[in-house]
């Protein structure tokens, strides 16, 4: 296609390449935390009220019976103050002692995190390590497990969707592989960058603990953590040794007092942005939720695939069906990532995510596409990208945008 | 380019066509309001203050006194609340009477809304007519005018930019033509379409009566109305026999009491939000703001002209220097835009302009561009609309958000 | 009663006359704007929606339909972007013509401020004036009016409740008055300070136009003017020759289009506020919110009868009957009231209102007690003025903080 | 005083009994969370930034060097996001191992709450017991620690305010105790309910661990807990076993990563609100604020005092030097305290805190009186009790909002 562009001479103004075009409404596309809407900021913009009864109370407890309907679970659900890390902590201090073992299936950086958080507490870790760029393999999980004949791993650690690399990982062929090995071992998964962006079945694929945070899918600013725990969880939990007072999941079951449920003063701005973010999820649905979800994970994987030049852009993950529809890691060839980032947040108002972790560290930056999401945000951001490559005169083959563009437009109803 | 859409099956989500794409940050791009920065409404939340002494009433000094930065004149500024039509009629009742008879310069709805306002207070208006789609042309005034020989005409009003055709006129030639005739007449521009968006020079140019409004270029909700005067419009003031109390210039004027600057009590939500912007505009500097809108206009421009085919869309500004750069009028030959507008909306949460007059309803529609905007606000709106065009299997050439990326590109440091 | 009081040395702390005790949440006890609650306050704080159809279209119905239970009449209901004093030009200049005579009933400051703003726009004034710190006598009205057998008098302007003098005006018997003069000018009465506070029934009462404001009774910042009107108006408007096109009822009552009924740009921002607020009154009931004023405009007098001691404070308004439940104007004998005002703001954050007008200035000062008010706003400024009496060694009889209470507690339900 | 009371009859109002009197702005005034600023809450409303570099972590970079001033310590802050009862795990399991044993100091719930907590981490808990309504005794301290020859004590635990009985400890002379015995514990002290309220010097009075809430004198929504430690407590550090990865002190300490000092995603919102926060503590001073809270505890205690009556209320912590300047609890002799909250809530629209622990349940409430609190606050407070005492006919002796205002006008500037 061939831009005829107008470039008109007006009287008064600088030349072009003195512009900043940055002053409008800031675009933060991190893979977390992700855009709060207005609804949430204003909900959370409130008084502080009495805490001991009335309207505080109740709806805090419709928000504690409400959220086992998004991990989709008949379990018991758990609210901490805390972020993701802190839920990490929360899962593994219920349901371990000092000693025990677990299994880390690697597939980017974060359940390796959880597996080192876990060594702090004395747990003792074993990573079951997965080639660069892919994700668990089931198989793999079922031999180590089969290798375990005195079931001497009491829990493997996964997540569904790791931040860095943007791996999906299929949790109910995991489920699959350790019911095929016949293990006993607790199952707990973090859901974290994937809850209320994608598909999550708790009870249905069989897993005992799931970890979520408030800053992602929920679209509520950090602050929360979450644990939701079934019977076989709560079972292990009456002998496990790491606990402590402020992450108990025994006080906060406890019926008699609200203020227990927190363990002590409750997260009453969170509360209320919470309240409202599930409103809106209940409004739209948890299954169009995760369709919207689908369609701009593929409209950015199709802007980056269009992009695909020598020297360029390319996915970090290689199969496809382990990309990810809420983050996308993108590796940049000879393109420095960092000054990309730098042009779009300076020149543009858009930021982007940083690569993390030493293999992406200099060699890759990351959209997070989590939440609360239309087209304009996602197009702005791929043609603001697109935008950035061509100030900076880097390789790229066709417009990401245009092919986004027609994603989206396929998946638009008219 | 070849788009290769990767199309994946994902267990749980519900089909393409019956997703809804549009729970996100809604954006609103017609032309006014514009997009209210947050740093604006955060301002305007703020509890009532002591109207008779200190903090209020410092801010407002500070902010009348600073608003002739906008329209750069060393005149008086009025700031009324009201919305445009109100400062329209603050400009009319504060300088004619009963009788006077004015020159409107047409190049759209608006300068004629302005006529049709005076003529309800009892002026005598004739309409300068231009044709469709065309700015004023400076000759047939300079023409008009010689032929007044017995100066009847007391004002000449006209717009900056008409917000329904998207003309810009040349402000500053149409003085020329005034001065070239050799008439008195007061000269009186609306710019609140364009105001902090194109370059204006009241003084240096020779407007008498500068008009504009908050809520487009300056970021602010509507309620304030804004009238700039030059000591020849003050001297017809005098002898002006509209003069009502509320619009008075004379009253606002007075030294002793803030209490009449805004003829009773201030517009204070409105005063907070107003001295943000204000900041805001100085941080950035008009300089920048007059090149960022113009990269904006061009970038839009450039996306309409890729989309052209026959049927298709097309720019409604015939003349390339007559268009303006806060504002776009787009003809949709045979795409009904109101179908394009809403599926703009509800499928994408994009808010596109409607088209306004008899000439455009059912023919147009508008993308308003001013204020607060980066390139992600720009090129979302426009790879949106290129989806929607798709989902509608509307004719297009090519793909404009491609070919706005790029010229947003050319304009970016990097 | 004594006091004793506990006055413990505590290490570590400045000596007591050089605390500052103003640093907690500022209270503004001034007749307008009132305290608006942050249920308005947060309701403002949104985005610009589309204006031309959808949900903004359909709140302003709403409102529109909604705002005529306030002043309880079944005519129109008009909403100008402007204050209290726009809000008087339009009630004027769609019922009224150059050289027309009106009458004002003089009971303080604003209705004769009223008249001075008919008279710019070339309407006759003639003043009924009467003893100062007292009500409009409807005796007085029923002579004049005799006496005007030609009717050359077209219309008779009062207020409710006089924002400066604190006088409450008997609108029924005034109207008596009239009907028993038999004259048929039009009745229009400014009930900006008493709207939303006091009984106020405009068809019972046989008023032909009511004025209003956003910023009292209402809860909303200032920005909104009111006008009701009923068919005697709306016939006599069919004449007005001062009718201009920003104010006029025809545009703004027109079916067609929303666009006319804000002439222009609606007050976006405020309608979101105003919606709200009239969702509060609703709530409460406005027979509630009457009889809730008259408790608070109970125990503020109750305070200033406790006060009185020779050379202290004393109600400005001598007849108990003429007393307004929305403001109060006290008048302090030997005490400085802006030394009174100054301490109470710097050293305590209570704003309390000036005395304005000639007879007012330098002794007296006013507090709003209007709107979004409970016993902990009105007895923290009762007991706060109290405070600072003391501090300032200024003679006081008792404890007026005690008999507000001991009021109050004798109106709560327990 | 007798109380000349107006009682107008007003048509169209119901009468009396029927009025509720709460449609104002609530008034909170439990012992936490307190009052929170607008300046705070507008500040936390705001979009999500870039959290890996630029101004978010330049933000919290100030912040976390700037926190040390509160405690007046050179030692190191910790920010977890968390409550105060994680703050108490934090500080726990920072310098504990299983097994280990801690003196706990009673004077009321808390000091009993923290050390339950230390039980179920495993660590032996030991409590010195005190005398109901009575502050720690430092000789009872000094005479068991002398006892403690072998040293198997590790850490005494106090807190310096107790939220449930309102007593005050005196820390200084408690660490004059543990000096004159010799005994080498870590001094451990609870400043939740007393930080930014009443002085406090941490490296003056030689307390080796500081722990904090966001919630109450700091006036930040509850979500922050803090810890501060001297070189004493991050040398017993080294070798706590109970440490874990979310609360480790050694990572939160670490320079290379900001990521670190939250453990992960910053509490971004309360970030925010706390940079307020700090600002407005530093434009008040620390003595200026410690001053008001001092003279606003003396003013509540006046009133108690002179409510004093027969069954009536009494102050419970019994000598005058142990009673807390930011909260207090009141005996309610006759009165049932739960009826008292029910009708100042429900009537007026104030809160009061509830009394907690067995020996206050249904003999007790309390009034929070820390942070963002000014005279119209307190007297507001105060006089709305005294209306709803009158409203249940309950027995008072005087008026205790007189004496409070006395007391509060004897402080304040004039």
């Amino acid at each position: 296609m061939s831009l005829n562009l107008h470039m008109s001479a007006n009287p008064g103004v600088s030349p072009d390449r003195r512009v900043s075009l940055s002053h409008g409404r800031p675009l933060v596309a991190i893979p977390g935390p992700s855009v709060i809407p207005d609804r949430v900021l204003n909900a959370m913009h409130r008084a502080m009220p009495n805490i001991y009864e009335g309207a505080l109370v109740e709806l805090s407890t419709g928000i504690l019976n409400e959220i086992c309907t998004i991990p989709r679970t008949s379990g018991h659900g758990f609210i901490a103050i805390s972020n993701g890390h802190g839920a990490w902590d929360m899962a593994l201090s219920n349901t371990l002692s000092r000693g025990d073992k677990v299994l880390v299936l690697e597939s980017g950086r974060f359940a390796i995190g959880w597996g080192e958080a876990a060594t702090v507490s004395g747990v003792e870790v074993e990573v079951l390590h997965a080639p660069p760029r892919r994700a668990v393999d089931p198989a793999a999980v079922e031999e180590r497990l089969r290798a375990d004949k005195a079931h001497t791993i009491k829990a493997i650690l996964v997540v569904q969707i790791d931040t860095a690399s943007s791996v999906f990982n299929d949790i109910a062929a995991i489920r699959r592989a350790i019911d095929a090995a016949g293990h006993p071992a607790l199952y707990m998964v973090d859901c974290i960058a994937s809850l209320g962006c994608v598909p999550y079945e708790m009870d249905q694929w069989g897993v005992d603990v799931t970890v979520g945070g408030s800053q992602k899918g929920l679209m509520v600013p950090p602050g929360l953590g979450f644990n939701w725990a079934n019977d076989k969880a709560l079972a292990a939990h009456q002998s496990a040794g790491l606990r402590s007072a402020y992450w108990d999941w025994t006080k906060r079951l406890s019926d008699g007092s609200h203020y227990w449920r927190y363990a002590g003063t409750p997260p009453i701005s969170h509360l209320y942005g919470l309240r409202e973010a599930l409103d809106m999820i209940a409004e739209e649905g948890l299954e169009n939720i995760w369709a919207r979800h689908r369609v701009f994970g593929e409209a950015i994987r199709a802007a980056v695939e269009a992009w695909a030049a020598p020297g360029g852009l390319e996915l970090n993950v290689t199969d496809p069906a382990a990309r990810a529809n809420s983050v996308t890691t993108i590796l940049t060839g000879s393109i420095d990532p960092n000054r990309l980032r730098r042009v779009c947040e300076e020149e543009a108002g858009l930021t982007l995510g940083l690569g993390i972790g030493e293999e992406y560290e200099g060699g890759a930056f990351r959209i997070g596409h989590m939440g609360h999401l239309n087209p304009p945000m996602v197009l702005g951001t791929l043609a603001t990208i697109e935008a950035a490559l061509t100030a900076m005169d880097a390789p790229i083959g066709g417009s990401g945008a245009a092919a986004a563009a027609a994603r989206i437009g396929q998946a638009m109803g008219a």
